[in-house]
């Protein structure tokens, strides 16, 4: 009954900003930092890391392809020896913050194109866990459960913490029903925290089918950037912690096991 | 009778190129390393490590102003907390590509309008400083003799390594003659060379106004985007051997003092 | 007793937005957009374009030195001849877009630390005047009262448009007074307005040592950045309009001249 | 026996050259400009626009997707709406520099990635289409006979003028053959030019199969990066000139139709 709520963050450039993200951070347990990719910039991501540091939250990198504009949602096509040299580049950066902080990366996770890409296209994942597990063998990796970058990161030896999304319908096979299906995206936040309270007690998710599959997770993403998002936070905090369940870093998460 | 002879490494840009680095790196026992902010991207940064630990050569973080288009050579006034982040992001980023590799940063230098003011701006070397050593206090400061970026490096407990600038003249105080003055830089390669070798032996040098100065310099730059960088490299490599000398990297130079 | 209403548009970028565009280009009559330098980007500018050709409302070019991070306000050195190409480029950009809408760029103003440059400094609003005018002796500078930019524009022959900053405390010299120096800001929504019906009435203003001062004004800026922009812009078109005066796009305010 | 000669220029950025554009704009007839994005900045476009108007050249806007750390080389995935917005930032900011200098923007060719999805992706032609003629109708397009850009162009009563690429092999069908293939690329300088002049006289032109087949085009590309540039630019011209041919711009061609 012990659970993980993770949320991107860092995600402002310059003047701008995307979410709360310190109202967020005092609801969540782990952060996903933009590292100056698809957004964020070295003053936002020393502010995020101090922040986390204020809250006992874990610090992930949150790797992208090279562009700003596009937010990292566009598939670039980038040789996998480079792919690897701009994953290393992101993390030894954010590094630099967490480790002025006292503090040190925790986790990872790919976002947007890269992140699509990482789940479903093997090379890729291999690439990004390669670059990651040459920095640190014990950066874990945040995950959707059955994809290429679970396979690759277990199969290379490193520690994964399985991804529940808890607003998206899932298939038989456990993977994500593709958006535009019936029941591919759930918009009612009562039902989105109903679900998160049952595979927390269940390990198990009625999946768009009707059956139930096995949902093993170890960790729930909060998007940040929506305008309801630090109230889901809360709600599903509380009704967590009502339902006897604990909230716990992504790192204790891998403690416990 | 040690020097260290280093250079500006990984200057080039996605498609293009600044310097002969394979060639240079062999002459060379000491590399500063762009990190994507005046030159350099993570593909060039990863091979320079590549090269650099392939010649024995250190890796230094050659910092900058965040300007690509202006080559780091235009002044930016950016408040010094900011200054700090963008000091450690680069620092953080080079430092991913040297730890892959089973190397380690080295030293620093900052480049351009940056390296200009860290010379002459207590504040903004303070800022360099304190950046640097909260990431690793062991990283060295390549420093002009009586810059402003020694003196912070001192005061903070830092390493510091001189460093002599072979083809510029040199004021009774130490300083560098201003551009545009009679004597303020020499061209002729074997001037340049025996200027380094009579300091190398005396650690004394002829100023612009006639006088000797005290010269304690413990490494000599060869600029890497002059068309004869490599020959005046190897010729002073040669030549500082043949005249009893020996050519150790930075942190060597560190050693034996 | 006419007066246009003017504010900065598209300054939003990729993902990220920065104010209310929609709604306040309806209570406006001239648009300063961000040509991809400080702000902005081909898409948002296209859209900027369309909004503003839908509210009648003047399109002006807002240019500023290439430094998307510091939103422009950080002060660059640039070379005078290289600083005419960068505000050629920008005004180029900007009238591909209006070209397409069947619009054409009718004024410009400089943004940030340029603008505040070419404020003061006579060989830097010579700059931006030259490289205006080279383009189109047709587009209006939008200038503050006694400014360099107003100046240079009047020297080469060009059209100026005289700003008013109605939330800014002015001195008997006719410059605004120093922000940190009392009646710099005036925070008062309904003091801002007040002064704005002041100065359409009797072109006259009462500056901060409390002299009545020529205010011969034809446009007012509202900040489209700042939380109450689109009430203000509200306010003061009803105020105006009730106080028998007419919102005029800026070209209008030229040819009643 | 008319041919113009084009090549691609001002693909420096910033500190880094990649040509010797200014030898090369005394042999040719044509000049691609880079715009910003793949390679090229202001200060840049300035003076090639500058040069190749000393030299009475052609200019055209050689537009990319944004990827200047790619060199425009990487697909990118960008809505057609999108793309049609970054075409027209392109042109817009180089005619700001040729109106300047007197002249216009002759001709267009997409660059790199963004060059062979327009001329095989009849959508990408298409937006490429529409964003150049809905600035400026006269404007030229620069294709590969029988490519989707050629056939766009003309749906839209566009100009076109065909492009000749010297050193690549032809299939029976018109279409280049694939990199690897046997007698895809010929590096060969003189057969390089006897294929020029052969296709000049005949209008046709030996195949990788042996056929021959209609080549009826009216420029012919001499790319700018490769080390015997100048050399091969001027061997050409000499040689069209000895054989009675003559070198045209790609505008003067399009008036002999």
């Amino acid at each position: 009954m012990k659970i993980d709520i993770n949320s991107d963050m860092g995600e402002g450039f310059g003047p701008y900003t995307l979410a709360d993200d310190e109202a967020l951070m005092a609801q969540i347990s782990s952060a996903n930092v933009a590292c100056g990719y698809h957004a964020g910039d070295p003053v936002i991501m020393d502010r995020t890391v101090g922040l986390a540091l204020d809250h006992g939250v874990d610090l992930g990198a949150h790797v992208s392809f090279p562009d700003r504009m596009g937010f990292g949602r566009r598939k670039m096509d980038i040789p996998l020896v480079e792919l690897e040299a701009h994953v290393l580049y992101q993390i030894g950066a954010l590094e630099a913050f967490t480790r002025r902080a006292g503090h040190r990366i925790t986790h990872m996770n790919p976002h947007g194109a890269l992140g699509n890409l990482a789940s479903t296209d093997p090379a890729i994942a291999e690439a990004v866990v390669n670059a990651t597990m040459s920095f640190d063998p014990d950066i874990a990796f945040l995950v959707l459960p059955s994809s290429a970058l679970e396979v690759a990161a277990i199969a290379r030896g490193g520690k994964v913490v399985r991804l529940f999304l808890a607003d998206r319908g899932y298939m038989p096979n456990g993977q994500l029903a593709p958006r535009g299906e019936p029941g591919a995206v759930i918009k009612d936040e009562g039902e989105v925290v109903a679900r998160v309270l049952g595979v927390l007690r269940d390990q198990k998710l009625t999946c768009v089918t009707g059956e139930e599959i096995a949902m093993p997770v170890q960790s729930v993403l909060v998007h940040s950037d929506t305008p309801g998002a630090v109230a889901l936070a809360q709600r599903l905090r509380q009704e967590i912690i009502e339902s006897g369940g604990e909230i716990i870093p992504l790192t204790a998460q891998l403690d416990t096991k």
